[in-house]
């Protein structure tokens, strides 16, 4: 029997429901159904789909736009599931990432049949996987016209508070060469491991900068984050491989990343493997501006910087500002002791009605 | 039908038909078996057997006892068998390392009956590969009085000249540790991979010695052969593993040797991983002395160190001088391209039946 969710249940049950339907990257099917058919229940939304994802919306003509996006995937369970309430806190994997904020959307969709602008919700899939497979992504590709809108929030964990775009990451390899030889007539060869020391030295002596974007402070940061050279233990190794993560603030775009990384590493052998640019956090938009006067007046607090790459990058790379926002701590994110606080979630919903009907 | 060795024909024809009896290390038995039946045809010799090691020995109450020893198996066959005869070099797996010198030995056991030392000849099982596995060190367990002798000769490849002793080498792994986090916020987390830097540093100012050991000078060496560290390209890496390997000439033990290595990574956390002592030359023992004048009367050169540690370390454990001697270039060992010149074949042969008669 395919599962079913009461969008007029309460916000904890219905979050339970949401996560007790596993919904591991690549199998989103039964969830995205449930999603869907809960939806096509509410008269007040027109319903789209387009392979595990679901898109519904409001069309009431309203002057301004807004989408509320989540992914429906999480990464794989880790014994963490069923969902447990246990005390204040709701255990069990994608409490926090991100089936919390997803709930919280799911019931304001069917709860605000006329919110003050036009909301499109979007729920989508392989979140949680290569950045080629991504619903999100697919979505752009697709059917650009589904996500038109001034204004994006993205229900990402940000522990009930606003979180402005994100930076951006860029990995590279440095390629280390050598000439192999038997470690026995080791100067008979040219040793790619210790040729890797000046990449550490560089690694080590870097000073990772902080950068005011639109009024937030981004920090960065370079790090190795994989490190292999080497065949067998009676060889001088011809190659070792370091490689680099750099996470980087919104002013810059992946080119500029990119030319940062290989001044750096002046002088040797750098492949870029893979690059995503950040997201401005857009606080100076007015669409933007409205959202976090109406969130801030429920919940208190100021926008912080997001650090983690999130898909706002998607939203800020089509020309709309969007941040995150969505209960649970980033930290326990894809953590077998995963668990999001009740009160976030209830207040998330707080603050995302007040701004829809504000 | 089981493979029959003529220890009569002619060098190259017997050296091909040890090497064209598959023996990769394990798999011994059908060329042990053929040493062993063309042994025994020889009624001067006395013939033991232990799994797949054999033993010959004449029993002519000579003053002084001489082992010549080599191992029948063979790093695994890369499409290099059987043996081609390209002009004046026999190709395939098993020519270099070491069923050349093997060949020489057998066919001097067969016709050298009245040599003027008591000659043990031995082969063995299991050189190739972990040491608890090796057959020699298996004899030296179980019947060491088959071993007793004055001076032992190995036929390892050594471009037809006399290698004295051997280089020690030691293993140790340089274990780095960090405290993992989200790559997105790194400074929450201690990078071990940035932490090698200083290990590589040390290792690329680290100035290799050249030791003199009873009048060969060992060329020593010290070097990085695996790196390994990180678990995702996401995450900030809480282990990184340098693997050194030191060569160390036979002046230290491995006592000496790992108290190198510590001094040298003081203040990391090195765990040695094994180690095997080296083998002094000994080349001005009395009996190491004839064997040198009459092999070199035939030809010429001089004696030089040995770099790869070899089994001559056993012999040296048990108090007894050893040197490397045999045909083949022992850079060409291991090699696809394995290869040894037919002229150092008979050189050898030439040599050491000078020296048995002399």
């Amino acid at each position: 029997m395919a599962a079913e969710l009461d969008l007029d249940a309460d916000l904890v049950t219905l979050t339970r429901a949401v996560c007790d339907i596993p919904s591991v990257s690549g199998d989103e099917r039964e969830l995205a159904d449930a999603v869907e058919s809960a939806l096509r229940r509410q008269p007040h939304l027109e319903v789209l789909r387009d392979g595990d994802a679901v898109v519904a919306r409001t069309n009431l003509g309203r002057e301004s736009r807004v989408v509320v996006a989540g992914h429906l995937d999480t990464v794989p369970i880790a014994d963490n599931l069923p969902t447990r309430l246990v005390g204040d806190e709701l255990w069990g994997r994608g409490t926090v990432d991100m089936l919390g904020g997803v709930a919280v959307a799911l019931a304001l969709a069917a709860r605000v049949p006329a919110p003050t602008r036009d909301v499109t919700w979007v729920f989508y899939d392989h979140e949680e996987v290569e950045a080629e497979l991504n619903g999100l992504g697919r979505l752009v590709r697709h059917h650009p016209d589904w996500l038109a809108c001034d204004f994006a929030v993205l229900g990402e964990p940000s522990n009930g508070g606003i979180e402005g775009g994100c930076n951006g990451t860029l990995r590279a390899q440095v390629r280390l060469h050598g000439v192999a030889a038997h470690s026995a007539r080791a100067w008979t060869g040219v040793n790619a491991i210790h040729a890797a020391g000046e990449v550490l030295r560089r690694l080590e002596a870097y000073e990772p900068r902080t950068v005011d974007v639109d009024g937030l402070a981004y920090r960065e940061s370079m790090n190795a984050v994989l490190v292999s050279g080497g065949t067998a233990a009676n060889v001088i190794p011809d190659e070792c491989v370091v490689t680099v993560n750099y996470r980087f603030a919104p002013a810059l775009d992946v080119a500029g990343a990119e030319a940062h990384v290989r001044e750096l590493f002046d002088g040797f052998d750098v492949v870029v493997t893979d690059a995503a640019a950040g997201a401005r956090p857009g606080l100076d938009h007015p669409a933007a501006a409205q959202f976090a006067a109406a969130v801030l007046a429920v919940t208190g607090g100021v926008p912080a910087p997001k650090y983690g790459w999130t898909d706002v990058a998607r939203f800020s790379a089509l020309g709309v500002p969007a941040v995150n926002f969505g209960p649970g701590d980033p930290l326990l994110a894809h953590k077998r002791d995963e668990r999001c606080p009740v009160d976030q979630i209830h207040a998330t919903y707080a603050a995302l009605h007040a701004w829809l009907t504000a």
